[in-house]
């Protein structure tokens, strides 16, 4: 323990910056004998350092100058916080080719060229680790290079973004619309000013491309991804939902099946049985289902300073011990397709779901028969239908009709709903939802399943 | 990868051994390939061999000879699945001796003589990992030494035994009997013929003292857990707690608290909210909070072949890797008191919590006027109070009245109870139970906790 020593320079003294550097002066000794070497934060690296005061990080320890810092020997892990694609892909690759260990929170960037890093750190000799960049304080990417490491994984469903969760809550809790439910969020400081990416889907698309890539050992950006965010979503939906049986989650799915994998992000209807159906408020949860282990689900939070802190010297403390370089390293033990086969990637319309509709329809005689005909002829199958009476003083009101669809591949419904659409009493648009049913566990057919204990 | 090879022997073929067995062999190159280097699968030891053979392991690798395996420079990772302690203690001794790193799944084994088994193994160098000693397929052991390592952990709360969770799921779901929830349990496979041990609480004992020794770095063995099981449990509770909001879960709890920390197995009410309640049937899941991450909960199988085998062979590609090794060699990387100084153990007489009682009364004027004074007289407050109407025709009959206590002192409640007992209209005898809230996530001081992406 006294003979090694591992420098951290932290570059970018934001939320998740300023705790990680806090942390490491606070937790020093502990840290230090859990590593079993001195572990030592050597550096905050940014322009301004008023945060790094308030959190009392000295002043010796804040420079602006990230060359000097990478020309330091005794600096062996570099942090990087800064965020954005651009200049944090030119921190990182500076660090690498200083010889240096990366640990970083930024899911963008490695959504978007992380196997080009990973590249460039292997011919150094040095490893990029990323547990901080999905879910936050939940150590869900070690699960799914070493605690899952005997599984081929089927299938991850995660609510990944906790804004976007944070507002569907409060929509289907408070029956209050999507504006309001956001305007709140970003009073509690639970959404940012311009909450695109979370509440559009990017920011889970970037989560769900760094796990799914690790669980299905193929490289997976976030355009790959068919993205559809909580933005769209009528309040009414969420109500029916609710009266349904079912509760609204932004699901982020990755899911095998006929040797390819098929992405996407989108609000779904999940029932209220379903695991992660009260996954609430700001919690983050990611289910992954294993051809061995069955079902696992990892909770808690997915975003804020601390919690992804603590992923972020989770990284740091298994460099120091040496033993995520091993893993890193072997660039098969980072996700390894189960067959030796490459799995191609899944177009959207090859998906079969349950789905929710919601017609908003003139209430003349004949038109659910029409509807319900157009359904007939393309053999897709109704599985329940919800019409409540108009108001008997209304001529030619408008009324909802719900109708949820048995499994259907999901390609095969534009057409239908399209005719449907183009019905004289049908007006608007017809969305189609997704109904999601729990995964099927895998039955381990070597194995018998017997015993609880 | 083509110049390291891992020999790995299972000893004992039942269900973990066999699931095994029968994974290393079906998935041995993809297994090797995110190892980095060649695992084999050497020895199969047992007396008998019908259900490796029903497995398809060949008869080749079945032998009854532990010591010629031992001797067999190859083997280089023993798997001891033969349960019990003091066989299972002899061979992972002989283990030991013999060089071989150690994987078991066995937890009173661990519980027991865990400490002791430790040292030896760091005398010789080797290492023991025990994933599947704890929650199954959960991986849970290493969410504590490697995810949350950040963390002092603050407390942990569990679902342990997959048979009482079963059967007290039963039981509220289908407001059966306890025996009639048991013999179900019993017929689908989830309780053996002999329960004891599962219903008991000291299954769920045996893993709380595993956890807790790594989380608070002190070293806690099966009596140091204060164990009540839900045999005990009335049918009539289990309907109360629903009518109250709760539900009914053996909770495996060990708490940090003035500088102690209290263990304890026991049937609680929870409230429907909390993220535990609705973790059911044979399903896991553990609670663990940090004061950096704050809650995260870990959900998954407890047990059976393959789920319990997956995490056994976590643990071998651990040890392949090279990587698990380094963690078990450094004595305070599995829990390290973040103090410096060792916790104590804390009697349950010390902890506060809220308490149901039922009280089977006559239904005669100034009976609850009476109970009431008892308690004023010891300053516990009463919470709430639900007494239904005796049928008018009963004299004289027996009314259940059912009380919750605020916030008090397990200690304080003992001499009101028995005073209570001694009242003449009060028959039998009067046993709380505790209501558990949800756990109060540490804030983190010197970190900002905002942002949720």
């Amino acid at each position: 323990m006294e003979n090694t020593r591992h420098g951290v320079a932290v570059v970018g003294c934001g939320t998740v910056g300023g705790a990680t550097g806090a942390l490491l002066l606070k937790n020093a000794d502990i840290l230090s004998r859990r590593c079993g070497c001195r572990l030592e934060l050597r550096a905050v690296v940014d322009r301004t350092f008023s945060h790094a005061d308030e959190l009392g990080i000295p002043g010796s320890l804040c420079t602006t100058e990230l060359r000097a810092v990478l020309e330091d020997p005794s600096v062996t892990v570099v942090v990087e916080t800064v965020g954005g694609v651009q200049a944090a892909r030119e921190i990182v690759e500076q660090a690498i080719d200083a010889g240096k260990h990366v640990v970083t929170a930024n899911k963008a960037l490695l959504a978007e060229v992380g196997p080009q890093l990973y590249d460039r750190a292997r011919e150094r000799s040095v490893s990029i680790s990323f547990e901080a960049s999905c879910a936050g304080g939940i150590p869900v990417v070690r699960a799914l290079y070493d605690g899952l490491v005997a599984n081929e994984i089927e299938a991850i469903y995660g609510i990944v973004n906790g804004t976007s969760n944070y507002i569907l809550t409060r929509m289907v809790d408070a029956g209050i619309a999507y504006r309001d439910a956001l305007a709140e969020a970003q009073a509690e400081g639970y959404a940012e000013a311009d909450p695109t990416l979370d509440v559009d889907g990017t920011d889970s698309a970037h989560k769900l491309a760094i796990l799914a890539s690790l669980a299905f050992g193929i490289q997976i950006r976030t355009d790959d991804v068919h993205i559809q965010g909580i933005d769209t979503l009528d309040t009414v939906d969420v109500t029916y939902a609710s009266r349904l049986g079912y509760v609204v989650k932004l699901l982020a799915i990755a899911r095998r099946q006929r040797g390819g994998v098929s992405l996407v992000v989108r609000p779904a209807f999940i029932s209220r049985e379903h695991p992660l159906a009260w996954v609430s408020g700001p919690f983050n949860a990611v289910s992954i289902y294993g051809d061995v282990t069955g079902h696992t689900m990892y909770y808690g939070r997915g975003a804020g300073g601390a919690p992804t802190a603590g992923a972020v010297i989770s990284d740091i403390v298994s460099v120091a011990r040496g033993t995520y370089p091993i893993v890193f390293a072997g660039r098969e033990s980072l996700g390894a397709p189960a067959t030796g086969d490459a799995l191609h990637l899944l177009s959207p319309d090859r998906l079969r779901n349950r789905y929710y509709l919601r017609l908003d329809v003139r209430d003349t005689p004949g038109t659910l028969a029409r509807i319900a005909a157009v359904f007939a002829e393309y053999e897709i199958s109704i599985a329940s239908v919800l019409q409540t009476e108009a108001p008997e003083d209304a001529v030619n009101s408008v009324v909802p009709i719900v109708i949820t669809l048995h499994r259907t591949e999901e390609g095969i419904l534009a057409e239908p709903l399209k005719r449907i659409e183009e019905l004289d009493a049908v007006s608007g648009s017809v969305r189609p939802i997704t109904i999601v049913d729990e995964h099927p566990e895998a039955e381990f057919d070597v194995c018998s399943n017997n015993g609880v204990r």
